[in-house]
């Protein structure tokens, strides 16, 4: 792996230098073998590729700001009803359900993981070549879009029990009382599916920059 | 892309007649410059990616399995009380619940998608080096992944509900009565658990394949 990354960024210099109009004065015999079609050909590649890493960057920001926005939404839920009886204050807020608990911590730390990445996204776009970092976000994102997922899906599970019930299992609609907590909640799922869709996208693309040329 | 796929046809064929002593007949001038060992390291990196995508079939095949399994144990799921009163019949089935209604179906996307990327997976066998068939199933696989960790996350959720209840949305736990179903689906939510890390690791894989040599 360290060996391909060396070759690439040796045949990066010499493309520059050539460019500049100068000899290639690193160029090994097979190197002066294989024509200047196919290194025109190579750096339009790398071209290419940097398109795909600098889209893969700004991706991680939109992601990011979603990841933020769901974890804020969903972590200042909290609503109180303005009446309440002799053993009941009625309040609804996140952590009284744990799933809702759960989501928040996924989606803190998909936000953090996302910004961990940005490095690696830039050594992706400063050396489109590199395999290694590409190999890393791969993983990663894998991770990522399955415990985004898992977070989204089960927030989705429990806001649609509380906005239309089970009547099977005698659990009650509770929207109709916590009317502004259960829009804050959809809110956060929704971002949160945007997510979910850009890690997805981020998955595919780092696939379209390991391709071999 | 179809381009590179005849090359590394050729390749191989040449690489196998001079295994058997005979001349390499379709050599062209660029071919016969690049060294033979430089076509052994070639050869190697084929057996590898050949390795990695019997792999790769050997774990479809296991999610299949996985797959089916919780297709059959949500979809069979179904228990009725031996008492009931004037107006109810104590009776538990998992098309009472959307969400696992929701599980069936995804599961059953899951699985018929499984066998239908078989025979890309066995193209990955016989032609380690193509690039199309492993894209085409990176990318299916990431959606896979998000579709089966939502069916898993939504029905852990309801699971859990089912199982603890929720003193704050007074929703009762529902276990107590049904506790086969419950055994039955939490079951089936295991199976499905297997099947997400089992297509986390098929992406992973796929770009495994699709590093460039």
């Amino acid at each position: 792996m360290a060996d391909s990354t060396t070759i690439d960024v040796a045949q990066g210099e010499i493309s520059r230098s050539e460019a500049k109009g100068k000899a290639p004065l690193l160029a090994t015999t097979h190197q002066v073998f294989s024509t200047t079609k196919a290194m025109e050909r190579e750096d339009n590649k790398g071209g290419y590729k940097r398109g795909v890493a600098i889209f893969d960057f700004i991706l991680r920001l939109c992601a990011l700001t979603a990841a933020l926005a769901a974890t804020a939404t969903m972590g200042t839920t909290d609503q109180t009803l303005p009446f309440f009886t002799q053993f009941f204050q009625f309040q609804a807020s996140y952590d009284d359900i744990p799933t809702f608990q759960f989501f928040v911590i996924a989606m803190a730390i998909a936000s953090g993981y996302l910004v961990l990445s940005m490095p690696f996204s830039v050594v992706g776009i400063v050396r489109p070549h590199a395999v290694g970092p590409k190999m890393l976000l791969i993983t990663f994102d894998t991770v990522m879009v399955a415990l985004t997922t898992a977070a989204a899906g089960s927030a989705t599970a429990i806001v649609y029990l509380a906005h239309s019930g089970n009547s099977s299992a005698n659990w009650l609609a509770i929207c109709q009382q916590f009317n502004d907590f259960c829009q804050k909640v959809s809110g956060a799922v929704v971002a949160s599916f945007i997510v979910v869709v850009i890690f997805m996208i981020l998955v595919v693309f780092s696939a379209i920059g390991l391709r071999k040329h």
